[in-house]
């Protein structure tokens, strides 16, 4: 693959007014508060089920615009590709990209591929770094967290994880799992256009899990979370692959989930709310905000107990996205 | 290296109320026209004569911000680590970005860290991308190139690329062939403050040297580019280096070079202008935009000849930034 062959299919595939400038960058129209995201994608395999690379290096920083409070609008692209990329998966992934960004109704302006020799690098690295403007009614964050807010997760959790941790080790069910890797931006900003400031925060819980995101949240506001093991959205498919495997889908990585927080008198409405839409139809609520255990996530399990879920250390699962 | 541990390096080194709000992106003040721009960088060496891979990748980012004609502000940081990188390498190169952001006036703002397994990467990628607004009285575009108009470089070329080849070739000279990685941005500023829309282009030959950004040049107007291998910056040693390793100057990579095409009623002005200032001291008129030869740059040699410069097909050196 030669750098005018790749740039070729790049080009041919966005073309818009602003990658076709085919400067080293693009000049936008912005104006006040702009939400920023950067996020490079490592995942391997580059191909799973319910998704790809490029697909979910889209996704991945739309939903970080997002969970700003933003509407993404603008995406940069930049490529590390290892000699030897299959020509046909390097187009899957740009066309995957393509598709991806216009479901997502934001724009690929501007770009970069850079070639390592064999061995140096994985197949293909991408980095996708988002902007957005931040919603009018949006006041996105942890400060906002009161004391007696509920926490809602839109659905199922360990979804993305468990679909490719299965798909390294081989192990098959009787149906597949599959990547929950999808966008979130529309509902987020349905959500925000509906119960403006009474939305306190925002987090899509991918790398880390849910546990993580509450760990830290609980962490910065100094205050209690507590979660109810029954309330937790989980396909019973994923909660027996996480049993085989001994992984716990609190740890595990999402892609298309979130959580937000809210204010306690809207809790509900923005369950059903949510439960309306596509994206959000298992939405629950899973928890609330407490003024005990300080800095501390509390599960009460279903058997009656309650234990403490202690932030993930490290990664429970490398190079999940 | 933990993943702890390397993001307490980065929040320790980037302390900002920007990246401290520790969200998965920031939110900034952005109005007007804002140029983006994104470059993934895999240099190998990470470090070398001059600079490393995270002054790279700041001053890149930087530079082709500004040749967008607008004041780099803001930069996102997207790191692909290959387990058992050094970790005071880490440290080495994260300090350096701080340093180099702090000189070229632009802050981190958001980032982000991966890891991949020994063997699946080369030590650490860097990916940054800059944005910041057009300045007011730019009007940067190859449409604005006329006939007539004059090709100004600020100085010596063919450092960088030669400087990367002579490490990994371990070719020694009398004194060492250093990188001219560094920002441009303030000059360039200063040149919109004082010649506005007379400034008609700006380009910084990185990859591929000065042909390859001639040669569009040249393709994209559909005019003529006349250079003289007389006015060409290159230091004597450069040249040699060039010409031990059978590489022509005119492809060999540069960092803190550009060419602006300018009105010929003013070319001297800038030249002037230019040496009056420590990145720009060099400063000389190579060439000029031509109504013959179209979509051609043609080179008057030193001993009278004219050949005609082809745009450079692939890479001459692999990973050179």
């Amino acid at each position: 693959m030669t750098r005018d062959l790749l740039d070729k299919i790049i080009f041919n595939t966005f073309n818009n007014p602003f990658i076709n400038q085919k400067h080293d960058g693009a000049i936008v129209d912005l104006e006040g508060k702009i939400a920023i995201s950067t996020d490079s994608f490592v995942v391997s395999p580059i191909f799973f089920k319910g998704g790809n690379i490029g697909e979910l290096a889209v996704n991945g920083t739309v939903n970080d615009v997002a969970m700003c409070g933003a509407i993404p609008k603008y995406l940069s692209l930049g490529f590390v590709i290892e000699e030897g990329l299959n020509i046909e998966e390097f187009i899957k992934i740009v066309e995957s990209i393509k598709i991806t960004a216009d479901k997502c109704g934001v724009q690929i302006i501007t770009g970069d591929t850079k070639v390592v020799e064999k061995g140096k690098g994985d197949k293909i690295f991408i980095n996708t770094t988002g902007f957005g403007k931040v919603h009018p009614k949006a006041k996105i964050s942890a400060d906002h967290i009161k004391t007696g807010d509920k926490i809602v997760v839109n659905g199922f959790i360990a979804q993305h994880g468990m679909a490719i941790m299965s798909q390294r080790q081989g192990l098959e069910f009787e149906s597949d799992i599959v990547s929950d890797t999808t966008n979130l931006n529309y509902l987020i900003s349905d959500l925000l256009d509906t119960f403006g400031h009474k939305i306190h925060f925002l987090r899509d819980p991918t790398r880390g899990g849910l546990s993580s995101v509450l760990s830290e949240i609980a962490e910065d506001t100094d205050k209690g979370i507590t979660i109810f093991e029954n309330k937790l959205p989980i396909e019973n498919q994923v909660a027996a692959a996480c049993e085989i495997l001994g992984l716990d889908p609190l740890y595990v990585a999402n892609e298309g989930v979130f959580i937000t927080i809210v204010a306690s008198d809207i809790a509900d409405l923005v369950v059903e709310f949510m439960q309306n839409n596509d994206k959000g139809k298992n939405a629950v609520c899973i928890g609330e905000i407490t003024n005990e255990n300080h800095k501390k996530v509390v599960l009460n399990s279903l058997i009656g107990g309650k234990r403490i879920v202690s932030p993930l250390i490290g990664e429970q699962l490398p190079r999940i996205c």
